[in-house]
């Protein structure tokens, strides 16, 4: 692995071209924390399979244009070179590309749509990631605040049709039903797919490609991704929420971030931080069910933003615990 | 009273145990910005009252599990010893476990979610007070979003079920109807139950002993609550609020804790505060009156956010009036 | 021009009323960010002529009564003189005053409601624009918050009623229909009422008693002005939006505002500058469709909150442009 990384060194540096496939590479893997672009690879293998095996390729095909688009923003707003080069200003972006070519319907508007955003995004990098510096960072509110807004402007535009967004209604009470207990098949698969869906698909394969992902930059990574789905999976099942959200990973995947960012990038990985860590990721779980349902009558998905809302709480006191070490904490975003 | 509050001193000093119970009736006290056991021992006794009452014992309860588990969180959380012996630590999450056990029927988890709701509630208050120390405090802000989290969550999970949450509907047209004038019984029970719903309760006599509570630390604070409540409904009423809202003291509590907190605690008594504090006071009762309707789609209770929301905006142009000395501005909140 | 400038300064200096005046009338120019009494005195014809027409003069009399309780109310909270004087405690309230009594009943309530909206929406200013000084200015965000509370509350309150406000619902997908191309007719009043409604008025005689006022003290901020109504009108047109939103300048007047800001006032004129200026002001046409989708539920408008979010999302990343000369960055917010 070091040999490859040290070629791949080499070779970025006498060409152009893949320099900047290294940003973008760099850009999808920090979607999870990781400067790396071999874990950009594998997560780009994830997405472009689970869109695949769902049979919406256009959903991968978004998040490369997104990505791209958003390195060329960066670098006309001549974004600082370090962040640039780690791919800070491009893990919003192709999340954005997904998210909207995820919920809306393909056409020659949603390419449009998918550049406009992707563009945005960084120019919300760019403030929020400078307003948040003192104690912490923009993790992936670029990414929420962007999507928002252009998925709830599709209800007043005929030029873009929601096709997967959540239907609207009010706030009702939760119907009690029959709770199965959790057997190892439903929880694995709820594991899994809480992994997957941070890229918003829900797919084995793709998990196990996201995992490998992390474990070639992070062990550390790859442990509290897994650790942090299933004590989603767990607090989810035991506070009673459905069955299918469970094990579709739809109340996992922003915990998987809260478990990753806090435990790993953030803090300096010991006893005292794991337990802050776990405190932080049923408080996630308890989040997006309470986002889901405070969005229910917008019709609009919650997305991360979860993660963002109790990232941002559990960091601000940040005096109370042991920071990551300095060298961890670069200009934008701490890079594992 | 100051021979009891001195005894008190050297007992403290020497015993563990009533430190611990020191800084827990503190935090109780903070609710209403008292930094004074006694004060925190009345108010305790007006919600034991209440809920005894009302019928809901564990209300009480509820609200003193909070408290202690707050306490330890802090300790773990080695927040600082100042703030932590003032109590500052402790009144949201009184707060909190009165808000879940009021609206959440009682069982299993809910113990588990005041425990939970209130440790979160530490995180926050350690967050928020630190970001909006350089002009103002984080006032009941930890409350209310933690509150509000772990209640729009229970429209998602079947384990935890709302008993006395408000029902979710649209915005809809204010029904007009005949307003009666408003008598002095309506205008002495919306006064005193003003005061009472501080504490989620209804109930004159709650109301006295919280009176009695304020009397004890600061006979400023007493008037100003008292001065507060009166306007707040002679405002709903001129309006043309409902009138058991206004009788309730639904209108109330949040104008009450404006009152207190800008005319006694965070500047300087006098004439033009007085006037500029009566002003907040009239603007609470509207971002009462709108934040009901804001979160009728979501079917939440607006909790003291009304208070926040203007005490904030209220407090941020602080150069322009006098602040209260600084000895009274301690490193979170001002202790009156 | 220059001359009749010249004799206002001098006649200016010698009476205290001629004094009042001219902060009132400047306050009402700093709507569209010019300090002149002259564009003020304008803008107020547009006010006045636009009320007329549509046979609400009471809207251009409680915009008067608004922004003189908020001078009044600016000096007595001892606000800084430089802003005070260039009328930056007033465009607000101008506003509040003109939104209130668009949208609610006329009556004695009403001018009460006005006078105390006027009133907080210096406090609001006052404390917003030292917050977010560091990289941008309060823009009409005293405006939105101050009438967004007020209106809200009506639903609350017999004594206050909407009579032009939305009504409520739950979103819904956007029924498609068949767009008609956009004719030059409908481009032309398109463009003129994206600029009246600044003013929240749909008029083309008031349009050009605005861009008059922008004329006598900035042409750069007139040209701007109109190239931002019709890259709005466009914007609108080509993503499907409902025409009578189009042609009504209902998603033209705060792209109006954002082409205005970014292009002219805060960052130093120029081919990037206008780029990145066009990027901000297309995204605020989806940013008011999206705005207005969100705000369905509560049945209150967007007014300029798209204006404010965008121009802030687009201000904070300060330092990837050329600023404005610092002459122009005063106090609370520069002055064109």
């Amino acid at each position: 692995m070091e040999k490859i990384s040290a070629r791949w060194e080499r070779q970025r540096a006498s060409s152009g071209i893949l320099r900047f496939v290294d940003i973008n590479l760099r850009g999808i893997a920090q979607v999870m924390f990781q400067n790396n672009p071999l874990s950009g690879a594998l997560f780009l293998a994830a997405v472009g399979w689970g869109s695949y095996a769902a049979g919406v390729p256009q959903v991968a095909i978004a998040g490369l244009l997104a990505v791209v688009v958003s390195t060329l923003t960066a670098q006309w707003l001549r974004a600082d070179e370090t962040s640039l080069s780690s791919g800070l200003y491009g893990y919003n972006a192709f999340l954005v590309g997904l998210g909207l070519a995820t919920f809306l319907a393909p056409g020659a508007l949603l390419w449009g749509y998918v550049a406009l955003g992707a563009a945005v995004s960084v120019v919300v990098m760019l403030g929020i990631a400078g307003a948040v510096k003192p104690w912490g960072s923009a993790l992936t509110f670029p990414f929420v605040i962007t999507t928002w807004l252009l998925l709830l402007a599709t209800y007043g535009f005929s030029g873009l049709i929601g096709t997967a967004l959540p239907s609207a209604g009010v706030v009702t009470a939760f119907q009690p039903y029959e709770t199965s207990p959790l057997n190892i098949v439903d929880l694995v698969a709820g594991v899994l797919q809480s992994i997957s869906q941070v890229f918003l698909k829900g797919n084995g394969v793709a998990a196990l490609l996201v995992l490998a992902g992390l474990l070639v930059n992070s062990r550390a990574a790859a442990a509290f991704a897994l650790a942090g789905a299933t004590l989603a999976v767990a607090t989810a099942h035991l506070l009673g929420a459905e069955s299918e959200l469970v094990t579709g990973g739809l109340l996992g995947f922003s915990p998987v971030l809260t478990a990753v960012a806090l435990g790993t990038v953030f803090y300096q990985p010991g006893l005292r931080v794991a337990a802050y860590t776990a405190l932080a990721t049923v408080v996630t779980v308890i989040a997006q069910a309470a986002l889901n349902v405070a969005l229910t009558p917008l019709a609009i998905p919650a997305l991360t933003a979860p993660f963002v809302l109790v990232s941002w709480i559990f960091l601000l006191p940040r005096q109370c615990l042991e920071p990551a070490s300095t060298v961890n904490v670069d200009v934008v975003r701490p890079a594992a």
